[in-house]
């Protein structure tokens, strides 16, 4: 089954991440967690890049803030696609990271998720690997149907 | 071949999605093109969304401006990666429709791309398909191949 | 004497919308309190738009925050006249929301008022269902005064 | 039958206000159009709004650009609904009218529609008077009829 | 000495107001403060300004927040020198009541001061009523050296 | 009778500057226009700011740009009132120099009206100076009462 | 004498960024134009600014639009002074390739200077290199003071 | 060696500023700190600014808030390079004190830094003193390396 890999720049990323790390693993996704920056690591991060889809990801979950180089900086260097989450700093709510993840130039997109939409960055990159796998999808399809019931029982 | 299915609101949409259905035709991608909108056709849109995996629909771009509801509407009624595409409307540059696709609450992500990026939407369809069609991970690859030997031959 | 719908999205936006509920209450108006989704629950918030005029609503109130398709929602179901309250969420003190409710397309509005303005989007429901019942407006005429006496004597 | 009042600052808006004018004489709801200024004819507007339900008004739309007090100013006067419509200036494309239009405090609503959205001011307008007219309501029944087989067939 | 006004929409402002209030006492200035608003005392406030120029003022400060009417609709009535007071609320830091009162349309200025700008507000007033004041200026440029000292000497 | 001066950084922002000239001239107030830049002409700047009360001004306008320093540079030197002019750029429409002229520090205000609003500032100019002016406050009124009658008569 | 790299994403940038390139030439600093993107030859940058230092440059230029990663790729490789150079965009006159650039994270800074101020970027680049350049800081100090004279003399 | 001189407008900026304070004294770059105001002390700023170059300064680090004109005012005198950093005050997280240091006019320049981001202000005053003094060349490699070096290991 393919793999999530989950980058963040920081540590400090880790709580606003986690709900995306802990869905993933509700659902049987393999995944692995990554601290790689775009700005201190640059080498590193796109060796990683590069090597993914031989590595046996199918999608890669991006978190960062502030100039929120990282899902561009991955981008650069696979078709994979790359979901963006923008981190929550402290100007303008995350303005900053939202524009610099989803404002990406032709050729190379970042699917961008909500400021901190952690959950979402996940059951994104799930959905995507569902488009062939019928078993995540049918979890996926659970997934929705228990959000449903939840909102009409409320 | 998983399909790709392109709805716009309005035929005004046309020009600025154009790039997207043209850049799918030359990668051989199938797609429809339809003309749904979430507030005047709701029925017929949720419809096709609750169909569209039964139909053969790998990924859903949606384009749309102002208060965009449409991908979130169609993301509400399907478990397939559906892809936001903001069209810059008379109102900060389309800052409306960025925000109506990317703020999308918990359980129902919408993958947004830059506001007008319709190029990037129609690839980044293309990036989910390919997680599991390596014909078009390969297409994909010459692409971001000849991209850079542009840039670099300029 | 025709009912008010409150509809919210979560009962976690209770809170912000007590205000309209009392308010309601204080005036003698009959109203009801439904949670729906917009993206959760998008058909049985179809069935009750369709249905709203045959069931003695005189007019619909949505509370909703982020990505706020709700109003829209609704408004695309029913000629009832469909009342947006943004709630302020975590992005921007609720822009996100504002602009996803004041920003409808032609042919399907949405009366929207401030962020987290929970009494004035009972007041201004309350307003148009005294278009048509005079005991009300003197009420609003009313509380007018009282208004305007406290401010003078404050 | 209850009358539309359309108020604007300065007939320099009137190309803008225009649709508003012909939805309401297409659907054949009097209406009377005002040029009134909440900075420059103060007295004046508080004489038509205290008036106005004697009068026979139902409901008032307001159109102002920048500062845009003018709904406001008639709402401080009257409990009538009153329909705010930012016109689009050339700062921030009218993000200052919007935001002095539905900012209002509490106590004192005003029902605001999208930046140069007349033609959906009227329809507020229509829909708030159809509360109590049947023949309106299915007058706005029928174009919303109109509206989706537009779309449909577009 | 010609007086001045210091005039706010409700009690609740008064904590930033103060600073206003203070200044002007220390500097000897004459001024008195009221409780009024635009939205719910109109007539009162239109009095007012009305009758400013004869009751001996010189300028007034009108603090406000949110869609912050309360400069403009004395600035209607008077041709005294206004100056608006932002007051910060619970939307974008008080960008609405900023642009409520600084995008006065022509013909009727409001001199606009910073965001909770409490003690400017009050300075400016002064450096008005000193134009024709000797002694008013005597102080102010005691003041500005005091505050210059105080730099130099941080 | 005190004289109006009137800064800009430019002679490229004449154009949107010119109304202000105009209606002092009309006034029959005695105004100056200076060329005079915070960044490219500090010394003489400060000069004629420190000089400006003893050379018979009574208010000085600054009309600038971008990050409009002007006015504040101006008040630095002088316990005249200052008017700020922000003059509309290529960015955000004046943001830019409408937030570097009206946020200034406590202690130095500068009077900000709206963004390329010209006549308002000379507006003001004559509003101040009519403090001690009964002949311009005289002037002042007609002008408003003629604004009222050509709004009353359009 | 130290050379001044000059990297923009593409040659459409060329127009906007021709007056850094012109400046520069007319002050006698040895400069190189190169077109590289974070984003489409992300090596090749790389590369670029690993080899900087050694290859004579004392400092660079990077221009670039939208979701702008440029100056911040480089400055991950090099301790080099970056200057950052937003290109105005499609979208919110440039608001995010400036954020994009000016907030970078703790650790890499880049030197950022107004949007499509191509001009400035060559000046701050030059004014970097005169530090241990004292024709180079005779020849600012000479355009500085032209600069001056052709305020005073307009 | 040359000094970096680091000036604010008030001693409250201080815990702002002290990062870049420390990491200067920790690379071992002789720096001083001052509080002048572009406000109320313009003379002794300017004096200082005119004298930097000759008192051995080789970079100025401004910090400030709100319409920060601090580093304008430097460079009005200088063509030393100034850098500045943004102050977060209670306004939009700082967006004013950023437009008013980044939107300099040509002729001009500040290089801007991220909102109190006081240690990168300083890490770009040491690259620009390493453009000509190895060792510190070599201290900045060696922090990268060992910011690197954290990352990896995090």
């Amino acid at each position: 089954m393919l793999k999530t890999a989950i980058i963040m720049g920081s540590t400090s990323d880790l709580p606003v991440v986690q709900p995306a790390i802990d869905i993933l693993g509700r659902f049987g996704v393999p995944n692995s967690v990554h601290i790689y920056s775009a700005h201190r690591t640059p080498d590193e991060l796109a060796d990683f890049a590069k090597a993914a889809i031989s590595e046996g990801y199918g999608t890669i979950i991006c978190a960062a803030g502030k100039a929120a180089a990282l899902p561009g900086a991955v981008a650069a260097h696979t078709t994979l696609p790359v979901i963006g989450l923008p981190i929550k700093g402290s100007f303008l709510d995350g303005l900053d990271s939202l524009l610099s993840m989803v404002q990406m130039p032709t050729g190379v997109p970042v699917a961008t998720v909500a400021v901190n939409g952690a959950e979402n960055a996940a059951l994104l990159a799930m959905q995507i690997l569902a488009v062939s796998d019928v078993t995540l999808r049918e979890k996926l399809n659970n997934y929705k149907a228990q959000m449903h019931d939840r909102t009409i029982n409320s």
